[in-house]
């Protein structure tokens, strides 16, 4: 009885992960922003629902994010060595990440769980008075943070997958759009947390005894669903096509369209890195669930 | 004869201008990143052709920026009164711009004479030794600075038009795609600057007696072309529906399409403030061009 019980659930669960990512949406006559803005709730709910569409809404930052980078050559003096801004050990791309995140720490962007800063151990505290965030994760969640390897694999593999050869000098103004699309990508990784805690509240049942055990693998395969990551690698490469094109107002003729940035490097970014490291935040954070 | 000269160099830039707006483009196959990268040439050369492919590539960040600024709700405390942060007079969008300028200009954000600063009053030198960034204008376009204009105009006409109402406590990110919209919309109308020396420069006989008489409204009526303002306009409206829209695998029912801002804001933009303050500065440049 139990087990059918489970079984129902997690096929129910299958069905409203698979409707979401196909991108069925509810369509109930919307048309006024203030319909459209879902992050406008305030006591924001988390639930299935609601995160698979901010995961969706996240797609299209990320997109964005790409083709606003690719306005840039690569521009490597942005990354080079420690020696170019005095008193400071590190690149310019580190400069302007380090202190524009002190910036916006010093007006709370960390309070909210749902950001997680490149660089904790330089963080000056808020100076703003704290915002009554939902609190929905349990209380590690915030030991969670994987930004060293989204940053090691930003910098090392996905930049010279889709970022032209070249210098043009504006150093300043890529890292600052690096550090729009890293926050973007960190974001979405990191919203594993709020998955994994809505499926976890969906059935504890099954996850309980896979945390116990420390089953990485099982907790893994249970949060594996092959068909869905397909299909948000399809539309992300979609997103790719429909925001990287050059619009033009006698745009139609299919052929020859060019695109800003290729979009298979859209689907690589989710395929290699985004869906496999939501994956493991979801699994670092279920393995303390039960703390 | 010179006035034939003239009159013909004018029908040249007119056509010139009226194919750039259409979005015609030279297709040549392009396909790999490096040939679609605009602003990748080292010693950057300023043509007719190139500034008009610049203030195009801007549209599509512009319209990236009102659509990741409508994530959020109005966030009025992002603008409230100075009393929120301890030690600054000022709101917490201030904040954010003024100590972000801060960051980016210490790695030499404004030493690219595209970029004008809001808070160009505070703003400390730059550490890092100076990219030779073409010399095209003249030394004045640095004293041409409307953002004063432009910060009130974003802040109490456009920011009403496109956000919902509501609260969700996110003022740094608020604050932060603020400054990216701000900054998007500053560089596009001081590229006017770009604008009125190519156009000068194609044609001195023209703009020089005009420029001695200090004849505004002369230089306002060589620098109009109505048929091309307007189809700035629909491009503009066109590329808010395309990169607005949600995209889903199963697209292709255009009924019941929505967007994430209503298109109509991206051409009332346009034809309010970004093409009236272009030509505003155009002819405030143009003013000192013979200084």
């Amino acid at each position: 009885m139990g087990g059918c019980f489970n079984m129902m659930l997690n096929f129910h669960l299958v069905v409203i992960l698979m409707l979401a990512i196909c991108g069925v949406r509810h369509r109930m006559g919307m048309a006024k922003a203030e319909e459209l803005s879902l992050e406008s709730v305030k006591g924001k709910v988390y639930t299935l629902d609601s995160v698979r569409e901010a995961l969706i809404r996240q797609e299209d930052t990320i997109v964005f994010g790409l083709i606003e980078r690719a306005k840039f050559p690569m521009n490597s003096h942005t990354y080079g060595g420690g020696e170019e801004i005095p008193g400071f050990a590190g690149s310019l791309a580190e400069f302007v990440v380090k202190n524009t995140e002190a910036v916006q720490a010093k007006v709370g962007r960390y309070n909210n769980p749902e950001e997680n800063p490149f660089f904790p151990e330089n963080l000056p505290p808020s100076l703003v008075p704290p915002y009554p965030f939902t609190e929905f994760l349990h209380p590690k969640a915030a030991s969670v943070n994987i930004n060293k390897s989204i940053w090691k694999l930003y910098f090392d593999e996905l930049l010279p997958l889709f970022v032209a050869s070249g210098d043009d000098g504006n150093y300043a103004q890529t890292a600052a759009s690096d550090l729009s699309l890293l926050q973007a990508i960190s974001r979405r990784i990191h919203y594993g947390k709020f998955v994994a805690e809505v499926k976890f509240r969906e059935s504890a049942q099954q996850y309980e005894p896979l945390i116990r055990a420390e089953d990485k693998e099982g907790l893994m395969k249970l949060l594996t669903f092959e068909s869905v990551e397909e299909m948000v690698r399809k539309r992300v490469e979609k997103k790719a096509k429909v925001f990287g094109q050059n619009v033009t107002l006698n745009n139609g003729d299919e052929k020859n369209v060019t695109y800003k940035v290729d979009p298979s490097v859209a689907a690589t970014l989710y395929k290699n890195w985004i869906i496999p490291l939501t994956k493991d935040v979801q699994v670092e954070y279920l393995l303390h669930r039960l703390d």
